[in-house]
């Protein structure tokens, strides 16, 4: 029996899990392990300085006080019994795409899946006016992790799925794009004369890449990356050989 | 002037950032932006939905309540009012090599220097028994620093350093090790019957690389690993090809 376990960075009570659960339902066993609150403030690496506490939800459905990545593994420790065939996280609300996705809970998630060598993907969903209508990316998902299941992924590899809020025009294959950071930082003085910041992400400007992720999404469709964990910038280790550190003697 | 910036993830009052700044000093200026408490609990992301405090701690050192992320765009927007020449993350408490770094605060504040176009490395010291020493590690940041203010680093990419806790025997230029992980999870019972459970790091058996950072390390050398923001793994691109899954189609 195929065993999927799904997870998030959103929380177990978030309706874009369920719409993600519900949509995998046809490929196998589901098993849900997320966050029993919204992940984003607590990190996401593993906990290992205070226990966890697992609360049975319904169903196949854990809630955990940890992170996507502590939901993973305990999802193999004490609720599986073992590795699932596939690990989706998701479905984000909001894209994670560019330089996001280092910091992205969701796709730490997916992370995991893949470090312990099971495929894995994470989706999410662009931000959009009204309501959240995660119905284009739970197809999506079903459709990519059937082709996953069926085909495996390349060792410490996994899937970012990327979802714009229009009608989806197609899929591209593409890569991780770029932007030139422009955070905002307003300056606010409280009742006392101190100041105080708040911290906002501007305009980002990106850098022209068709390929990118975010070109895809801008261009109205899904968009889908291979990512790793290896994040060696092989092509500068000429130039930084070039530096002259390295040595065979002590440091003085 | 030449104008540094430290930060890193264990929090402004540790022993680890003031040896580094020190270090530093004959470079040039420095000035300390970093998270007024341990910042490994509040996620390495930026922090939108509250405002920040900025806490001017003495002489050129402010605490931030907020990430290592936070405090580099802060320090550029409301301390130095500019970029700085060169943006230092450290001296962590802990080795941060292998799959380990896409966590890691103090790699999250190098790499936010290297979103802003800043050169930029990251301090980690290996854990050991007794005291910790920072001086062995201070002076390799100095060194590694001094180089790259003079020659630069390639767009996007920083240096990711770490230190054995025994005396350097010389410096390795390493890629991003890569390991089996072995996560352990213990299951206990609360006087109520109840089960909580306990992440551990188990005995990681690293894959074997004579490049890795974890290898040099082992073998009492320094490890630098040039690091990017580029999670793509561009060599699967063709296997996701063939996965079959682009279209230019809606879907349903």
């Amino acid at each position: 029996m195929t065993r999927i376990l799904v997870t998030n960075d959103d929380g177990v009570h978030s309706e874009g899990i369920r719409a993600l659960a519900d949509a995998l339902l046809p490929l196998g066993q589901v098993v849900v392990v997320a966050p029993s609150r919204e992940a984003s403030a607590i990190g996401h690496a593993l906990t290992l300085h205070h226990p966890l506490r697992l609360e049975h939800v319904r169903d196949s459905t854990y809630a955990l006080d940890g992170t996507p990545t502590d939901c993973v593994n305990i999802a193999v420790a004490s609720v599986l019994r073992g590795l699932p065939d596939l690990v989706v996280s998701g479905i984000n609300k909001g894209l994670n795409v560019g330089d996001d996705v280092t910091y992205s809970g969701t796709v730490s998630g997916a992370l995991e899946g893949a470090l312990l060598g099971v495929p894995a993907i994470a989706v999410s969903l662009q931000h959009g006016p009204g309501e959240w209508d995660f119905s284009d990316a739970a197809r999506v998902a079903r459709d990519v992790a059937e082709r996953v299941l069926a085909n495996g992924m390349p060792q410490r590899t996994f899937l970012n799925v990327n979802v714009p809020r229009v009608r989806p025009k197609g899929v591209r294959l593409t890569v991780q794009g770029a932007r030139n950071h422009a955070t905002t930082v307003t300056e606010r003085h409280d009742p006392r004369g101190r100041p105080y910041y708040w911290i906002g992400e501007g305009q980002d400007e990106w850098m022209p890449n068709d390929r990118s992720d975010y070109e895809a999404i801008r261009a109205g469709y899904v968009s889908l990356t291979p990512l790793q964990s290896d994040l060696t910038a092989h092509q500068a280790l000429e130039y930084i050989k070039g530096l002259g550190l390295e040595r065979d003697a002590g440091v003085e």
